[in-house]
């Protein structure tokens, strides 16, 4: 987030009047994430995080908050949300919707490691599973019409090479086969600032609110655009291939998935130095905001047009 | 529990196949608690608790599974059940009923003092408030007809001091007024190994399988009765007056309950004494099965039939 929303001790009180959860203690903004607000809350009785929702279309809050209730009852180590005294788990704070949860123990780490990588990936094939009976659908708001629609707005201000590469990548994209693919409810943003460790297990997945349908290996493709890249390109193969086992290992990968793979890490590197891009040049208003840095992700879509480094850690060779 | 029906690693991992919760590492027997069979169970997820329901009616288990949903839904710190890949709750086990949680932080104390008192009445009262809107309602198996049923099974088995005390106890409820006083989903059994603590803090209320509606006073006279009693029958006013505090600083008690104080910390007394004591003179077959002593709720009988010390430490004098 970045605290686009002040709350006060006492707002914050009386909005844990209409829950059950102790008296205030004291509460901290969360410098990291872009899209909400984020508060550490502590309370007599426990650690909560408070999130207030500043750009998330209202409607499709239910589906989020459901989903993460529905995966942490199937063992996802996700937040379960709570539900305040009218049962339920949306509530308002200083005119946004808002929502508690418990926090999760575990921190995010900068560098993981291929241990870490493999416990990601198996993590993130066990959601693929948990969540293929949950009963909502949601379709991806950061597809092919927003694609489309952010080359536009960005036109006349990247570099000559810079636009040429997006418009090769988005027509690239436009022939691209999802459809066929297996696919149910993805994460979708499952970067290393949204997974909590402890030690060398997987403690906390947080920030679903990119969650969609979509295809499974879309969601590997982003999940590996972020942990298997350094920040400044440098694709890891052994990250890779250890993240990429992990997954196999709990749901077996299809060659169809295999024949896809290079497109799918297209497809990750492009939808988020686009939104990156978006970010830079359009900046929204708010205390503390973090704009994170484009370029990593033109270097993914770099990476995964040479196809040979990326399929080369594929399981199976 | 104690470890009634044996679990075979191969039948673990069989049950674990319907949840997407990783593989079985290793699982041990817990040799606490008398009415079930539990084992700690570690997979390359994570630590979970499972239950095999050896006694508690079929019928009830919706019940206590939802409740416990409801009440970590609404941050009470007890465990959510999981479900399994059909979505539901309850799954079957070597014959049983079973259930599976992810495994609360935190241990049990065998010697509270009064700041963890304090922190167990005030976890009460935010059960109590928490349990206000849950839907279901479940009746007192422990109730009336339970202790005239067991009166007369120990009928001949008691020393004539015993029996000459339990008839003037359960006499005595006959006449007690807990109709009036306020209520709801209780508890019902939050005993010392039912509580789990990290530092001063409450992490965890376990075993909800007695839980079921009546007096809320009941429900604290119960607690009472575990934690501020030593096992020589001394009752210790200062952790007592710590709880009882501890409860009102949440949900302030009502003139009725002080009433109704000493006969409730009586019934809680009987109850338990009562329960020990055909544990004793009744056991079941099982392997490790603890018979636990029933002195100590005689001891709780007595000293609340003495109305000048129980009453002494309510808020207020």
């Amino acid at each position: 987030m970045s605290v686009y929303t002040e709350v006060s001790p006492r707002e914050l009180s009386a909005f844990l009047d209409d829950y059950a959860l102790g008296t205030l203690r004291r509460h901290e903004g969360i410098s990291a994430g872009i899209e909400n607000t984020n508060y550490f809350v502590s309370t007599t009785e426990g650690e909560f995080v408070l999130t207030l929702f500043e750009f998330t279309p209202a409607a499709d809050l239910p589906f989020f908050l459901d989903l993460m209730a529905h995966l942490a009852e199937r063992g996802v180590p996700s937040a379960h949300p709570l539900a305040n005294r009218a049962g339920r788990y949306l509530s308002r704070l200083n005119d946004r919707p808002a929502a508690l949860v418990r926090r999760l123990r575990g921190k995010s780490l900068e560098a993981p490691d291929p241990s870490h990588c493999r416990a990601i990936g198996a993590a993130l094939a066990r959601l693929h599973a948990a969540a293929a009976d949950f009963p909502a659908q949601r379709g991806n708001d950061r597809g092919p019409e927003w694609r489309d629609e952010a080359a536009t707005r960005l036109t006349g201000r990247l570099s000559r090479e810079d636009a040429a590469l997006l418009e090769w990548a988005i027509a690239e994209q436009r022939g691209a086969g999802g459809d066929a693919l297996p696919g149910g409810v993805i994460h979708a943003d499952l970067f290393r600032d949204n997974a909590l460790f402890e030690g060398e297990r997987v403690s906390g997945i947080i920030d679903f609110y990119y969650a969609c349908n979509g295809p499974h290996v879309y969601d590997l493709a982003v999940t590996v655009a972020d942990w298997c890249f350094d920040a400044d390109g440098t694709f890891d193969p052994a990250r890779a291939a250890a993240l990429l086992e992990g997954y196999h290992a709990v749901r077996p990968l299809l060659p169809a998935e295999r024949d896809a793979w290079a497109e799918s890490l297209r497809a990750a590197g492009l939808r988020f130095w686009l939104s990156r891009l978006l970010d830079l040049h359009f900046p929204r208003a708010g205390a503390l905001t973090h704009v994170k840095e484009p370029t990593p992700f033109r270097h993914v879509l770099v990476a995964a047009r040479d196809e040979v480094a990326v399929n080369a850690v594929w399981p199976g060779g």
